[in-house]
């Protein structure tokens, strides 16, 4: 095959690679060991829809994380990757009980209800984190009709406030949830984050502790689109091809999904990605923590700062490094740290970030 | 950015790149000047969810072939260009017209009913291409509550079939379809191979000719993933966003879908592309037409071959090269050339076809 | 309880009940016997959404129809009762095989599509039956993911057109169905028809033949409005309850529906008002059978003519009497004979033909 | 026609009518006037689905009361009512601001989720009451594809907790919905209830305030069933017959829903009906003030007189009328009057709590 480097493209450069920021880790791009990754799959026939030489050595990459039962099937994205999975659990009128906060619930355009018929059931939190007692607000009525009937617990590892579960907090949801026979769904989007902030292996608060399904991620960890519903409760696996066919996330050309999962995964790309950034968002957070009028406002367990600062100060902030509001009313913005953040970046904006405080 | 071809992954190559068939045209990998463009897009921060500069310049390119009118949506893939596209030009109780064969209709899992709701009202044709007098079967009932709404009529090019509508015959409907108050969709799965068979530019058969919307096709003309929905009625376009969103078709590194469609389409590759699979399509035709009990089925206008042939001469020829059986009860086999097939690819299939009918 | 003809309404008399047709079995209204079994059961408090006493004592009126383990499930309509139904044979991902013709997918607005998420694989027939040979025309496919996997067969008792399946015919569809893991609906919104014409109990035809589930009809044959859901696969019954309320066909005062049913099939009006239907139809089509230009389409098997005559005379006799056209170009048109048709109006309805004829 | 009393019904009377209790408005049967329109509304043949001559009577009866614009749309119950009438105010797209108790979010198994893919924005309240603070805690976002698009606002006059929103609160609402270019629907399951107490036209809190489009409840104020969706807002009209019909809320002999409320609509049974059930719960409130353990919990502003005491006193009291625990935990339950309570009714019911308290 033809080195892609040496050949021509029609396509021209539009943006200035140099430019990063802290809006999100989705803005960074691919991480070169996952382009390179896709030039090796490249080349010759394979079997399209999944029945690939790369897809199916993705089965054993996954199972060494995740555990001998570990199904994993690819998909495009975060949103399709939950509500493959919610499906795969649910009958037709199932409740899924989440955090009010849960992305499923706010950033998803209503595609669980829309796509998968789900109901979600939620549950307001401190930090973003379900519990036992939370859960229980909502897991009641499972022989009344006229309620959708509470069949899942989602959670995510990490949470959209950044925040992450212990492994022993995930084992306490899925023994309550299994104990009311309901399943878990995790929501791994950032799961590497996670694992790395814990400092334990991905399976240790997944199979180990009782979780049936989840949406493992790979976008946002450096690679350039992919996802992976991993199934865990061997009864949900059967529907999975048909759920995420008619849930439109059957990718063709499945070998280019898979061989980015197999980049991340066969050795520890994804914790060095990870661990990277999660490191650069506690040296973003110890360097701001200090500055007078600012305030850190959850725990920084994973890639994300979470801060509270006068609202004129982070307009101007904006002009200078691209983030995003939280809250806008009550000044909370939101800083991301991503695999490529460089340590110049992170000093950079805390000079920014004291500079704009002073003036 | 560090050199893709120049750094390691943790991934291995699990195939032989120089296998090859003709099974399907998304067997192929991508096209190396296509894996180019990834990497000139990758590197530094861009907008997620399709506020960076590639997606921005994709306008003007998709302007360049579809007029001044159209805008692009970059999709994932294209069950989900259809479905988000048709969700653009019915309401709630819409149907869509088309043929029997189409592949909405018979190989989406039921993804147009299931997530958008959508009815199909289906047309028996003879060589999959509607015309207005099989379109006016079932264009009919407006006013009638009791029947799904005919809103939309939708046409592949080229067909399931591998034929193509003449330009005249698009506009055709197009006429026939408005003066009905309905609006017409363009499956363009293999759009480019139909512009090369037909020798014109893709814009005569579709905004010139009066189709509403389409399915721009990358995956099967040497991307690795995407396409777009291309909206060339400008009162559908305001909807596009919210449905690619609910329908789970919006990329957060879009920029990665946008400059492979940069890469097919600024210059010629799309072209460059299509008119090799379909002369390679051409070639095979002509290779076996003359062997002795193989009938080619179908008028060869693109880079799908249908042929009859023995049942079990296919059978032994399958254990040779990868293709599929069409229908198999009447021993109908569809071959399928695409960008990366060679011409000693297709001259070694037609010896191998003769070696099998002699036997 | 005070007599409700004794007291005075608010509302008035707005129409002739003098005047009736040939439109429909739902022109008509309520038997007085149905009527009467309403004003036998209000009174006093039932509990609500199905747990009153009518509601428990329809389960053994049905049982005695159609065998001990028949369980009877009131919902509001024939459209609710057959998605109800279909949901509880079908996966998220199935399909139901079912005549062209077939109410559930001319009639119903796409409600199978929309509210159930169905896909309907329709087959052409002769007559609107369904045989074991046409079924497998769709009857395929069950591995791929690609395909709406054909989950139910779904035969109507008598047809659209009016047609009767045999009881053998109906057991090979169901041996045919269950051979190949499928399940079989029987849509019998005129099941009372059938039953009469073919002179046997209706359980001949539905749990000794071998169908899983059916939707029993009540309003065509003199309920003011009500049908049931009748699963004969106990496997189904589970989810019932669920399924009707979130369809939204869970009636509150469900009491009023289970005591129609029951004045329906306690003893023999469902089979009455079906007889008098059917032979009020043989008598129509004997009396213009013999007259010039009037053809009878299909065999007359139940209580609805299917005749072609010249469209003028049609258009005139619609002045006299409502009916409507079936196909209009063809000039096919349908009367339809209900519970409360009479001897006179059939009679003044064949001189009325003859007079139009020959004008 | 035969009188209906006259004939013989082979249904049997199953249920005691002189037992009633204090669980719900839909225990009670139909009033005798409503049960004497059927009569009236019977023989002969109207033309089905809405077509008739009580139908269209309708419109006359519903313009006197919600004034020249409104167009009555009949359905079959009040979840149907809700989610056509949702449905006919939202793109694909769409979401509704509800309080977190309303109906709609914890009584319809979801059925606005499946059946209208709506997604529900809720809001933790007081006392089941909206304000446009409470409002605007999910009235935002309209440019943001990852949310669902606040298109409508849904109160329910009167709650769920049976308090009633004044004149000068729905307007306020209806301002601000509008100001931010929302839509209003009211759920008018119990809009009679309201209207009485707060002894004003019901087209006052309707389309004089500003709602757009509402649930009219007929089934809970004595009809057998039904109920109707009113639009006043003409631009939702041309939708309703589509989405009715496909949501399966239409029904075919709809004389006999239409002439139901007449019956009620006409002159005043509505209020008479609404003012006694309203009056027996005061009585009832009235009657247990007193008593020491005894907390009536929200203002009886309706028929629902909400009250805390002891478990097991309620347990008691529960062998001798049936009635619900609102919320188990805390001794919630919740009494219900209707257009049959009587006084001997409340005042035995009065005794019993009595002297279940003291024991």
């Amino acid at each position: 095959m033809a080195d892609p480097q040496a050949v021509r493209t029609d396509a021209r450069r539009h943006h200035d690679p140099e430019v990063s920021g802290f809006a999100s880790d989705n803005y960074a791009g691919a991480h070169p060991e996952i382009l390179a990754a896709l030039a090796l799959a490249n080349g010759g026939h394979q079997v399209s829809y999944g029945e690939d030489d790369y897809t199916a050595h993705l089965q054993f990459v996954m199972r060494s994380h995740f555990g001998p039962h570990a199904q994993a099937f690819p998909v495009f994205n975060g949103t399709g990757a939950n509500v493959v999975a919610l499906q795969a659990l649910t009958d037709r009128w199932g409740a899924v009980i989440c955090a009010e906060t849960a992305h499923i619930n706010v950033d998803e355009c209503g595609a669980p209800e829309r796509v998968g018929g789900l109901k979600l059931l939620t549950v307001p939190t401190e930090d973003g984190k379900l519990t036992p007692e939370l859960i229980d607000r909502q897991a009641w009525g499972w022989e009344d009709e006229h309620r959708a009937m509470p069949q899942v617990v989602s959670i995510a590892q990490n949470t959209e406030l950044g925040t992450v579960y212990t492994v022993d907090e995930i084992r306490a949801i899925c023994d309550h949830a299994h104990e009311r026979g309901m399943k878990v769904h995790l929501d791994g989007a950032r799961i590497a984050n996670a694992a790395a902030s814990l400092d334990v292996p991905m399976r240790s608060f997944t199979n180990a502790a009782g979780v049936d399904i989840l949406s493992f991620g790979g976008t946002k960890n450096g690679m350039l689109f992919g996802e992976a519903v991993v199934v865990l409760d061997p009864d949900a696996a059967g529907a999975m091809k048909h759920l995420r066919k008619l849930s439109m996330q059957l990718a063709s050309k499945m070998r280019f999904i898979s061989v980015q999962l197999e980049a991340l995964l066969a050795r520890d790309l994804w914790l060095r990605n990870a661990r990277h950034a999660n490191t650069m968002a506690q040296r973003l957070a110890d360097g701001v923590r200090s500055v007078d009028g600012v305030t850190i406002l959850h725990p920084v367990q994973a890639n994300a700062v979470f801060a509270r600062l006068p609202h004129e100060v982070s307009e101007r902030l904006q002009k200078r490094y691209r983030f995003y509001f939280w809250d806008e009313a009550a000044g909370d913005v939101r800083w991301m740290c991503s695999f490529d953040t460089t340590e110049e970046d992170v000093d950079g904006f805390i000079t920014a970030v004291k500079e704009e405080m002073g003036r």
